[in-house]
C-alpha cells in the first residue's frame, strides 16, 4: 500500500445528526458516541461508554453500522431493536449515516456546556500543511533546493524556514526523487517558519492531546485539517509500577538520575504503544503527528520531561518549571515527524498543575462576572475560584479514600462495585455496577452509602454509627456474607467514615478558604464545575448532602467530564487558546492552604457532617 | 584547578601599540603580530609569520617578552637586539607591555584596510552573559526555579527563556548546587531568549570562527565580551585523505550515506581536536564556546552540515542550501556549550561559497560607487565586481596550477620552492623561501618566472618558448642539476606554460565578462582586492605582466589576506554583519559562465600573454 493510498478518504464517514442539524466527519472505528462529541452534541452516558446503562439510545435513519455487540443485546429490548435504536458508545458507522438522537438521551446541561465551546472553536492550529508543487532547477534556474521551497513560503506569506540539517538533507532527498512534489508541514513562528514534517502531497496530518494523569493517559487523535477527533482512548499510566500515589514515584525518581529518566521513558513508550495502535487501525503512521499537547499534574508533568522533582515532594513544593514549554518531541522521545514540538501549558504551583490550567481553559463558558467554583477531586483536590478576571487556586491533600484506598471494602469503580444504596425499611438495598453481586464499594458508593445513612439516622453529624453504646458501633453492614459476590459481609467501617470525613473537610475546606480570601458566601456561587473521572461519576446530592459541596441549588452544578482532555483538544486546534492559557496562569493567585491561616478552623469544622 | 581559577584574568595582558595609541588585552600565548592585528594595527609579515622574513621588527618600550627565539637569533643583528627589536610574530607578551611599531613594519595599505573595519566593528554579539544572583524559593515565593531566572531576564529588559529540556534539567541542578548563583549565556532573537550555556559566575564566554578551506581551515578563538582574539590557528582540512581537489571528495561522499558522514565528522572531529588543544593553552574549556560561525566554498560548507553533495557535482551545480543557516552545534558535532547555534552565512551559488561572501563583507571599505574586483584566486577563483549597491559574480575553473599541481616541478610554497627568479645577463637567478637549496617551484614562483621569462624575451606571447627552432623549446632551465637542492634540474616546461595559460586565461576571462555585463573598463576598476593565501602572496607586477590582473596603477590593488577569516571573525562579533552578509546576497546577480556568452571569445583572447 503506498503513502498516498494510505490516506484515502475511505475509512472516514460522515454522520448527520439530528434534531440538533450537526454533521460531522470521522474515521472508521470511531463509536457514534464519540461522533456525536465530535459534533458538539453531548449524550447522555452514565456508564462512561462500556454500554452496560442503556441511556446513550440513538435511532438510526439511514445508512450502516457495525453489528449490534452482545451489550446491546442485553441491554436493548427486542421492540427497540426492532425499531432501529442502537446505543451509541457500541455502534461505528460502516457508511454515511443519519441519526437521530431522541431527547431522553441528550444530556441538556452538557450538550449546553460542551456545543458551545466545541462550536467556538476557531481553527487556528500551530502548524499549516503546503502541497508543494515546484519546479526544478536548470542553467536558468539555479536556486538551491531549499530556497525554492522557501521562495514559495515567502509567496504565500509565511516567513523563513527554518530546519535542521538532517530535515534540510532530507527536504532535498524527498523533493528530488518526487518529482519536486511533496505536501511540507510548517509551524510559522516569529521571523521563521519552523520545518516540522515532509510528508507525501495530500497526506493527513494529526494532532496529538493528551491528559497524563498519575493513574491513566486520556489521548485524542486529532485530524488538523478539520478538527475532527479520529480516535479517542485511554491507557493505563505505566508508572503505576512505582507506586499509585505520586509521592512514591517521586521517590523512586530521586534515587538517581537512571530511575527518573526510566519513569520518564516508560510512561513515554506507554504512550508510543498507545499510539501507534490507534494509527495502524487508522492505516496511518507516527511520521503524521504534527503537533502535541499535553497536559498533567506538576508531578507528572516534570516526570514526562524528565526534570528533577526532588524539590516537589518537599516544602516548599516549587516546580522546575512552571511557564508553558515548547519542547521537541524528538528530546522527550514521543514518536512523531521530526520537527513535532510538544506543548506543555503553564503549572500553577508545584500541586496545582496544567491539567488544572487545561480544565479552567475548557470550563471558562461557565464563569461570568460572579463567583464559579471549579474543583477536580484527587489524591490531590485542585480548586479554583474566579470571580470575572480574578482567579485563586489552591490544592488540598484529600488523600486516596475516593479511590477506594483505606476503606475497608474499598474498590475501584468496576463491576460489582457498589455505587449507591437506599435505605427500604430502615435496611440498606446496593446497587452495583453491572448489576454484578456486590464484592466491595467504589469511592462515589461510600459517598452516596454516607449521605443515605445520615438520611436513615445511622449515623451522626460527628460521625459515629448509631448503635449499642455512646462510643458508636464499630461498622455497618451493606451486605451480609450471604449476598456478596465473595461470601465476605461488605460493611463501613467507622474508621472508612473518618477517612471519608478528613478528605470531604479537606476539599470544602479549601473551598471555603477561597471563598473567605475573596468574600464569597456560599449563596453568591453562580457555577460550580466538577471536573475528572470522579467529579463527574459522583451523586451531587450526596456531596452535598455530607458536606464536601456547598448547599447550593442542584442546577448550578456542571459535571463536565474530562475538563482537561478538552482543553487540550482546544489548544492544540488553536493557537489563541494557548495564549489564552497563558493568560490564565497570570491571573491565578495561588493560595498555599498550609501557610493561610484561615484553612486550619474551616478543616476542623468541616469534618463534621451538616445539620439535617 | 577549579573552574573559577581556570578564568581569572592572570593569563590576559594588555599590550599598548605606539605611535598608533592603541590598546588590546590578549591571552599569554598569543604573539605580539596577533596582538597587533586585535589592536588594529597591521604589521608586515612577509612570511606570514613564521620568523623568516625580518618584516615585522617592533621595539619593546616597557614590560616582559617571551625569550628570543632561534629565529629572531637568526634574522635579527646583534645591535637590533641590543636596542630592544624583537620580532612581533615571534614574541609574546609576559606582563603588560608598551611596543613601538617602527613605520618600515606597518603594512600601510593594510593597516588603512583593516584598521577600518575592525576598529568600526560594534560589539554586538549574538550572545549575551548575564551573571545571576538569585534568591531561593520559600513559602512566601513559591515561584519555580526557571520563573526566577527568567524573571530576572525580563528585569534585565530580554525576552522569555527558550531552552531544551536537558538545559532546563541542568539550570535547576545547577542553580541549587550553586546557591543561586550562575553565569548563563542567552542567545536573544525575536521573542525567546535561548538558553546556550550555564557556566560558573563571570566565566569567560568564548566564540569561534572558522574559515573552512579545501585544504586548510583557519580558526580564532575569540574573546566575546573584549572581542580579542585570543588564539588563531589552523590545520589541514583532515578530508584531504580523500581527494585533493573537491570533486574527488563529492565523488567519494555520493558513495553513499556513511561515506558523506564520515567526510562530516572527519572535518568535525579534526576541528574538535585542533580547538581542544589551543583551549588547553588557554586553560579553558568547549563548554565555554557559546558562539560559532563558520565560512567555506559551497562543497565544504555541505560536507560539513552532512548534506548531500550529489547535484553539487553535475551540471547545473545547485546547492541543497544557500540561505544562511543557524544550526545546532549539538546536530553537527562540534564541542560547545550545549546551546551553542552555528551561523554559516549564505551561499551565492554551486562554485561561489559563503567563504566569497565573507570576503566581500570584510572588504566592503574598498568599495565606493566605482567599480571593485574582489578575487579569490584557487582551483576555483571567486571573482565579484562590485559596483554600489550592484554585484556581480562569478566562478573560474582555474585549476590547481597555482597550487603546484600539473606543473612538472611544481610544489607548495615551503623551505626550498622557487618563488621568484630574476635574469642577469641573460640568465636567470632564483630566490627560494628560506633561502633553501631550490628543490621546485611554487604557484606565486612560476607566475613570477613567466613575467620574468617574457621580460627577457625567452618566452613569446603565444606561449613558446623561445628556442632552436619554430615550434619552440620543450622546456626552459631555471636551476641546473649541480645547484639544485636534490641534483636534478628544475626545468618550465611548455606544458607548464600552458597550464599557467588556462589558468590565467579563466580567471582574466571571467572578470572580464563580469566587466563586459557591467559596462566596466580595465581603466574603470578603482580598487582590485586579491584576497586569500595565493591572492595574497603572488606578486602583483607579475600578475599584470602575464596579464591575470587588469593593467591598472599598482596602488589600486589590495592584497588583504584571509579577508573570508577576518569576516567570520566580523559576523561573531557583530548581528549586523550577519544581516549585511544576508543584504549582499540579496544583491549579487550571480553569473553562469558556462552560459555566458562572452565568457569563451575572452578566454580565448586571454590566453595569449599581453603585448610589452
Amino acid at each position: 500500500m503506498s503513502a498516498t493510498e494510505k490516506m484515502t478518504p475511505l475509512h472516514i464517514h460522515q454522520v448527520d445528526i439530528e434534531p440538533a442539524g450537526k454533521r460531522v466527519m470521522v474515521a472508521e472505528g470511531t463509536n457514534l458516541l464519540d461522533a456525536a462529541r465530535q459534533a458538539g452534541v453531548e449524550i447522555v452516558a452514565s456508564c462512561s461508554g462500556i454500554g452496560i446503562c442503556g441511556t446513550c439510545k440513538v435511532k438510526l435513519v439511514s445508512g450502516r453500522l457495525s453489528p449490534l455487540t452482545p451489550m446491546e443485546e442485553d441491554t436493548l429490548t427486542k421492540e427497540e431493536i426492532a425499531g432501529g435504536l442502537r446505543l451509541a458508545c457500541q455502534a461505528e458507522p460502516l457508511s454515511h449515516v443519519r441519526l437521530d438522537v431522541p431527547q431522553e438521551s441528550l444530556l441538556h446541561t452538557q450538550k449546553m456546556q460542551f456545543e458551545g465551546l466545541e462550536q467556538s472553536r476557531s481553527m487556528d492550529p500551530a502548524v499549516i500543511a503546503l502541497d508543494l508543487n515546484l519546479q526544478g532547477p536548470s542553467m536558468k534556474d539555479l536556486r538551491a533546493d531549499i530556497t525554492r521551497v522557501d521562495d514559495e513560503l515567502l509567496n504565500r506569506g509565511y516567513p523563513h524556514l527554518r530546519a535542521s540539517l538532517q530535515q534540510l538533507h532530507d527536504t532535498s532527498k524527498s523533493l528530488r526523487e518526487g518529482n519536486w512534489q511533496a505536501r511540507i508541514v510548517i509551524r510559522p513562528e516569529e521571523g521563521a517558519s519552523y520545518l516540522v514534517a515532509i510528508l507525501p502531497s495530500h497526506s493527513a496530518m494529526l494532532g496529538l492531546a493528551m491528559d497524563i494523569g498519575s493513574t491513566k493517559v486520556a489521548m485524542y487523535l486529532v485530524d488538523l485539517t478539520t478538527g475532527g477527533t479520529l480516535k479517542a482512548f485511554a491507557v493505563m499510566n505505566p508508572q503505576i509500577a512505582y507506586g499509585e500515589d505520586i509521592i512514591s514515584r517521586i521517590s523512586y525518581a530521586n534515587r538517581g538520575d537512571a530511575e527518573r529518566l526510566q519513569l520518564q521513558s516508560l510512561l513515554v513508550n506507554g504512550i508510543n504503544q498507545a499510539v501507534a495502535e490507534q494509527l495502524r487501525v487508522l492505516g496511518m503512521d507516527a511520521s503524521q503527528i504534527v503537533d502535541v499537547v499535553a497536559v498533567g499534574n506538576t508531578a507528572i508533568h516534570h516526570f514526562f520531561c524528565g526534570l528533577p522533582v526532588e524539590q516537589l515532594g518537599r516544602a516548599p513544593y516549587v516546580p522546575v518549571v512552571s511557564h508553558a514549554l515548547r519542547i521537541s518531541a524528538n528530546e522527550i522521545g514521543l514518536r512523531a515527524a521530526p520537527g513535532t514540538q510538544v506543548y506543555l501549558p503553564p503549572n500553577i504551583a508545584g500541586y496545582v498543575g496544567a491539567d488544572h490550567v487545561s480544565a479552567l481553559l475548557a470550563s471558562q463558558a461557565y464563569f461570568d462576572q460572579k463567583a464559579g467554583l471549579l474543583v477536580d477531586i484527587g489524591t490531590n483536590t485542585e480548586i479554583s475560584l474566579v470571580m470575572g478576571q480574578r482567579i485563586l487556586s489552591c490544592s488540598c491533600a484529600s488523600g486516596p479514600a475516593f479511590e477506594g484506598a483505606h476503606i475497608q471494602d474499598g474498590m475501584r469503580a468496576a463491576p460489582g462495585a457498589i455505587d449507591r444504596i437506599s435505605f427500604y425499611d430502615g435496611k440498606p438495598v446496593v446497587f452495583t455496577i453491572e448489576e454484578k453481586p456486590p464484592v466491595g464499594i467504589c469511592g462515589s458508593g461510600i459517598l452516596n452509602s454516607l449521605a443515605e445513612m445520615l438520611k436513615a439516622g445511622v449515623l451522626d453529624r460527628r460521625g459515629i454509627l448509631i448503635g449499642q453504646n455512646s462510643a458508636g458501633k464499630a461498622s455497618f453492614t451493606l451486605v451480609n456474607a450471604a449476598h456478596s459476590g465473595h461470601g465476605r459481609e461488605i460493611v463501613i467501617t467507622r474508621k472508612d467514615v473518618n477517612e471519608i470525613q478528613l478528605a470531604k473537610a479537606a476539599i470544602r475546606g479549601g473551598m471555603r478558604t477561597l471563598q473567605d480570601i475573596a468574600g464569597v458566601a456560599d449563596g453568591e456561587i453562580s457555577a460550580f464545575i466538577a471536573a475528572g473521572a470522579f467529579g463527574t461519576h459522583l451523586d451531587t446530592g450526596s456531596a452535598i448532602r455530607t458536606g464536601m459541596y456547598p448547599d447550593i441549588p442542584e442546577e448550578r452544578f456542571h459535571q463536565v467530564g474530562n475538563a482537561a482532555g478538552v482543553g487540550a483538544k482546544q489548544m492544540l486546534l488553536s493557537r489563541a487558546k494557548r495564549l489564552e492559557a497563558e493568560e490564565i496562569i497570570r491571573r491565578v493567585e495561588y493560595v498555599e492552604l498550609t501557610v493561610t491561616p484561615q484553612f486550619t478552623p474551616f478543616y476542623t469544622e468541616e469534618m463534621f457532617f451538616p445539620e439535617t
